[in-house]
């Protein structure tokens, strides 16, 4: 039996299989999800045994379990470690849902639920394109499972877990789909990450919130202060102004920057899709450099004094920022948070008092386009989709990725088929049905041309 | 019987009496509250008629009820027509509060509890001094009782009761109690109240949450924007931005600035109090003058993305803002408004939209210090406490109050016993029970000497 008449005959079972998954609420950012993260991993342990791995544990961390499964054929062969991850991020805000993100449904063609693309839906064509092998006699090398339940939050126990396993790990490559596509009809392999530093920022003012009658224009507002703090931490050409912040950023070639800028973008499309007037970033820049190879600050959350319905005439006590820094070749991401927490506590009037945190980091990676990974990546998805894949730099992070390098001293190849339309991390997440099982199919292709 | 004996008699019943009222939770700004203002009212109009008067009704209205009560012993005497507000603050940040904010308890003899001064507190005074009168047989002239459940979020339906109520309304003067003395030992009258604009503003980016790695630094970010529009609302002298929002303000002549900077203010234990290593108001005017008879603009609420526990890598779609201006004379509230409104929309970046509402305003007011409800005011005040109270001008605003004036032509006299410490609008809000029963003796000797 053909892979391609197994995945046939099999297709309505791996979408019911990934449903079941994909119910369960494994929000990492949330501490009372934890029992389902327990859950979860347990259901994906059964599920690489089911799909034919010689064996499958759930491995307790300080924080959410890692699933390591494996099938070794021939210590002499090849191995491919595929990495992916089980957690997902939280559903705020849940009003804009159309239906339950944990119920997941199909509409349209494509499956709707939290975790859809990012990264349920992406590692399951894993799960299944080994199945498919193992069926039909076909697995052309080693293969082992390592998915964690930390990667939305910088995954913070993974890194002790590689170092505590190298050798259980040791592979010749990591494998990963959680990341996209530059289009339906762009196929793309992601050759570089940017790194990210995560902070959270608590500015005190008063040490009660005070009536905004009787001391407005008085007291400094802390509100009023984080605002102009925030606003401080740009210029109007939208350059990030903390100092020595670009020191280590690499700049690319002239060439480099037009090979890269040869993608295909169309900025009308872009403007149209997000229903936004206008672009904004920094001066200098193409939208495809600010978010390729370019570093950025945004805020990801900010809330202080009173928010609900109607109006309370207050000068809140405290007020607060989540900041992040998404980092470039060869911007280090703990120098970053040092550099940021050292500025905004410099920057702060004598009228408050700031607190900063660092929450989470992640280094930037390139994945070289001359590994041999990358040329069989290239033949598999040329193959299925019908057009030859060109490079991609991502804005997105997986900090862990630059991890495994460090810590096992193993390449990754980013092999990614979501789509911007799946709105990852959004509302209404999605993953197209056609891209699940194309993504199946390349994936077997990938391990032959590979393994060949 | 002497009107301190009945008071010492009935002390402890007075204070129950006033904590049932307590205990009602009639938070105005939150609608699901609406049963509880009901409640309030009715209990209210029930201690009215208790206390001595003629009938007392709840009279609804499009908001919450207006509750009007009186006592008319001859026509031809003076009529003192008693204000007062039975709706309260909200109580978060619930978490800051030691006790249940709606079970009131004594701690260092003061009723801890939301609305203990602003404005339960207070207005109970005026029912127990006027039942003090009834059952002493000493009430020297016609009494009425106004007391509404909006005052919190700017009395919408009042200015509509008195249009439509002018008769029963009618009267020789307002009393009220909803402020405060400047120090427990420094009596004092409140002649001049800021008028105030509340705005909120709501930002629009992305017409969807997006995920900051794959759109950061391309897109512009609505929370970082809002800081960005915020932070320019006042400038480095904390001078307010908006156009002509000045050219009304009311200049003081150096001897009115002397007058009203003579009145006694420790600017360490000021600091000291509210915990701040400086403070910070607009250049050139001193603490008092700043919030006295001066302007301010505070951001009340800020929020936008992701607030929860933990990161989430998320470019809000959206981000809100509410923030309120306190004015002085001769500021016109609705002008304020619309020159905040065309500034905000006009200083938006093409990158967003911006939407601005009005929430709710007032204008300032001044109190006469030369009429004679003043005079009988100081008098009262000084027999009681015990010093010559010295006139104040309150940084806070009851918008309502010179909406009286132009609708009904009468003058108030803002009788306040609240002071700093009572935390009005802050957790933990309190009223000294000493302030309480020196109010109420000092309420029943001005209706002597006003009625003089």
């Amino acid at each position: 039996m053909t892979h391609k008449s197994y995945i046939e005959t099999n297709r309505e079972r791996f979408l019911e299989e990934l449903f079941d998954i994909l119910r369960i609420p494994s929000i990492s950012a949330q501490s009372e999800h934890k029992p389902d993260m327990q859950r979860c991993a347990k259901a994906l342990a059964a599920s690489l045994v089911k799909a034919g791995a010689d064996h499958a544990e759930v491995y307790p961390t300080d924080g959410n379990p890692v699933v390591f499964g494996e099938k070794i054929i021939d210590a002499a062969r090849p191995t491919i470690l595929v990495y992916g991850h089980y957690d997902v991020m939280p559903v705020d805000p849940r009003e804009l849902w159309n239906t339950d993100p944990f119920e997941p449904v199909i509409r349209d063609g494509r499956i709707v639920a939290r975790g859809a693309d990012d990264d349920k839906g992406q590692l399951f064509m894993h799960v299944k394109a080994f199945e498919t092998m193992c069926a039909t006699d076909s697995l052309p090398c080693n293969v082992k499972f390592m998915l964690e339940g930390e990667e939305e939050i910088g995954s913070p126990s993974l890194y002790g877990f590689c170092r505590e396993n190298r050798e259980l790990l040791a592979a010749d490559l990591i494998l990963v789909s959680d990341t996209s596509m530059i289009g339906p009809d762009v196929p793309s392999i992601t050759c570089g990450l940017r790194g990210l530093t995560y902070m959270q920022v608590e500015v005190t003012g008063p040490n009660r919130d005070l009536h905004s009658g009787h001391y407005g224009g008085a007291v400094a507002n802390p509100a009023n202060v984080l605002a102009r703090l925030v606003a401080s931490l740009t210029d109007e050409n939208r350059h990030v102004t903390i100092p020595h912040f670009y020191d280590d950023v690499r700049i690319l070639s002239d060439d480099e920057r037009r090979d890269f800028n040869s993608a295909p973008f169309d900025i009308g499309e872009y403007k149209h899709s997000l229903d936004i007037g206008d672009i904004e970033g920094e001066e200098g820049f193409t939208t495809m450099e600010r978010t390729g190879i370019r570093p950025s600050l945004d805020v990801n959350g900010i809330w202080s004094g009173y928010t609900g319905e109607g109006t309370k005439t207050v000068i809140p006590s405290k007020a607060y920022a989540k900041i992040s820094m998404r980092l470039v070749p060869n911007q280090d991401f703990r120098k970053i948070g040092e550099l940021f927490e050292k500025h905004f506590r410099a920057i702060a009037p004598a009228s408050v008092k700031v607190d900063v945190k660092f929450l989470h980091g992640g280094a930037p990676y390139v994945s070289p386009t001359d590994m041999p990974a990358y040329k069989a990546a290239e033949k598999a998805m040329e193959e299925v989709l019908g057009k030859h894949p060109v490079p991609y730099y991502s804005g997105g992070s997986i900090p862990i990725i630059s991890g495994f390098e460090q810590i096992l001293g193993i390449k990754s190849l980013l092999l990614g088929f979501g789509l911007e339309e799946d709105a990852i991390h959004s509302p209404n997440e999605s993953y197209g049905i056609g891209q699940f099982f194309k993504g199946i199919e390349t994936i077997i292709l990938f391990h032959k041309y590979f393994t060949a």
